[in-house]
């Protein structure tokens, strides 16, 4: 059950010398008739994924990979209330249409990431389903369940206390909100960064109060960005897209600092620890390497090796903008075109050859043609070993 | 408009300089083209009602008297939902007949001191009628309005705080109910004890969230008991009772300290307060005279107030148990055998003479016929001027 531990900062409540099963999360794997019903929760705010956000997905396609029931919980509800006092930009009002439009850029994202193929390995839900039939009366239930002083302990809201920064009463509903999500799916396990222990813990009280067993918590570390230094963040710049470029991706990744690059290859891949290459620099390759194959496959992870090393060897790789060619367009025109090819005829030599790639997958059909440029932008093209060219608008 | 002020400890907001009704209730009194609606809130905890409690049902009256519209509100939905903790005994949960019976007892209570008659002078509202309709989304926006630490600021929260007594969340929620009723009737006033300045205030908050002209606060004082030093209560046994024996009442309000007149005199009559004897027994005779007439009408007043007499010449007035009486019992049967008078023809005689009353109430006709014990419990009879006896089981 190694694939558990890998990466994990905690488990709670794990009492490893324990043989009851609701104080062992191994004893629970082992023990139960049935797959496991594992939680992960998400805003629907329509942002970019980074590496980051991937780490507990992971270990969501590994509870899956073992047999156990993935439940995604789109946190919809919240969203589409937004903050009622307005003042903040994170929680912004959303319509169904949004909400159901970045639920999709989400499941995008993480597609190359979770098993949505299997049967009964994964579950979507929409938390207004009971959320937006919660009355009064059940609110009043589930915010006696906690004192004020068990909420202003809750990292965040100590601080703010401290510092007299307003903390307005309905913030005190959103742990509880996510806690019983937990008791709606009926979860056995839920996952989340470190951040999420207090609202992990909530909603095990809530499953307690309402006669369940109370799930375990998985919290997973908050990634490190490529700085070396801060939180993975897209407005810190030091992130790696899940959407982004295979080459941008590899060229971001070559370049993790040393001292980060065993977390790297632990909580972003699969790859044994103790055979990881001895030099750095093949290390940084091996990392880039294997996250961009995850993402997008070997084909474009072997081209964006490729382009990494001519760009290692003659700067970036140099762009062709498509502004000028006119669509339908024939691949041998813009080979030639774009200077990878002196002549046309070179051109259409060098495609019989099998010598062209784009992002990695050979091309050898003389006549092929491309119909727009979206088909092409952010794309390289290939000739032989060493001659690139990007397409960009 | 001295009706406004008098026994009042504050009006808010009241800049008296002003003349913006918005301001300034006297204003708003004069300048409104249609009735003010008075908002009263009733707990349905069927508890006893004591003359403390009458004071803000009585300023009631004075706005139902001044042309205004009394609503009162019976706090239905918390009483059904009782505390979540289970902690509370005020809080007890409470079920829809339970409900019902104890606004039915308040109402019993108080119907000697509103206008039940004068069309559009009093509006009856539950408050489960808007509260069981509020959904978690409203809820939210209810609770956004407020902070922690205003929450906290709150007397009881702040002290409970400061001892670290727990404070659940969801106690949080009832001020803001509270003031939601105010948004729900489209107060114009609330009254309250000193003690619900806060609550008020609220309300006016919400209001004006809503898009409603803010109500105004009209705050009554805290009767201080027949003791003359702590506020009345059952439990502390220095009250009177609203529903209590004409007798009863009297005899203890004839005993109110010397330093309680005037505020009792101001708080509970309208006797005008530079009128009053000089005497303080005078002063207590008329008090007790003048709230027992309220309670209980003119006959009832004037009986307890011969008892009370007596009773001050000769001790205690004598009690007649009806144990071994056999129902039905003719009058002057009782008469002889509560030894009133020494004979049966004797009791036939005062009868016929006009000289025996019950509670105050002449009765003259020789062969009137009690059928059960219970139309006499608790009842004194009352031969010519100085010779009584009370009833009891």
């Amino acid at each position: 059950m190694s694939w558990l531990f890998r990466g994990v900062s905690e488990i709670f409540p794990q009492q490893l010398a324990s043989l009851d099963p609701g104080e062992n999360l191994v004893q629970q794997l082992r023990q139960c008739d049935r797959p496991l019903r594992v939680k992960l929760g998400i805003d629907p705010t329509g942002a970019d994924l980074h590496l980051g956000h991937s780490i507990p997905v992971r270990k969501l396609r590994a509870f899956q990979d073992a047999g156990h029931q993935a439940v995604l919980i789109i946190g919809d509800f919240t969203a589409r209330i937004g903050d009622p006092t307005g003042k903040s930009e994170v929680r912004r009002q959303l319509s169904e249409d949004e909400v159901a439009e970045n639920a999709q850029t989400y499941l995008d994202q993480v597609r190359s990431i979770l098993d949505f193929e299997t049967p009964g390995r994964l579950e979507i839900r929409y938390n207004s389903e009971w959320l937006s039939q919660m009355d009064l009366g059940k609110t009043l239930g589930l915010l006696s369940t906690m004192t004020v002083g068990q909420m202003l302990a809750k990292e965040g809201f100590a601080e703010r206390y401290k510092k007299e920064t307003p903390i307005f009463l309905h913030e005190f509903l959103y742990p509880l909100m996510q806690g019983y999500d937990s008791v709606a799916v009926a979860a056995d396990v839920e996952l989340g960064g470190t951040d999420q222990k207090f609202n992990i813990a909530v909603g095990r009280d809530l499953q307690r109060q309402f006669g369940q067993r109370p799930q375990f918590g998985v919290l997973l570390p908050i990634l490190i960005g490529t700085d070396g230094v801060q939180k993975m963040s897209k407005s810190l710049g030091n992130y790696v897209g899940l959407a982004e470029h295979p080459s941008d991706q590899y060229q971001k990744l070559q370049k993790v600092p040393d001292h980060l690059l065993e977390s790297y290859f632990e909580l972003l891949t699969d790859l044994p620890l103790d055979a990881l290459p001895t030099n750095p620099r093949d290390r940084q390759g091996l990392l880039a390497f294997a996250v961009v194959r995850q993402s997008h496959g070997e084909a474009a992870a072997q081209a964006a090796q490729v382009a990494a090393q001519s760009a290692g060897q003659a700067g970036s790789v140099p762009e062709f903008s498509l502004a000028t060619v006119q669509f339908p367009a024939k691949l041998f025109y813009l080979l030639s075109a774009s200077s990878l090819c002196k002549t046309s005829s070179e051109a259409r030599r060098q495609l019989q050859a099998g010598a062209v790639k784009l992002e990695g997958q050979r091309l050898d059909h003389v006549d092929q043609i491309f119909q727009t440029p979206d088909d092409l932008y952010g794309k390289v093209l290939q000739l032989g070993k060493s001659k690139f060219t990007r397409f960009i608008p």
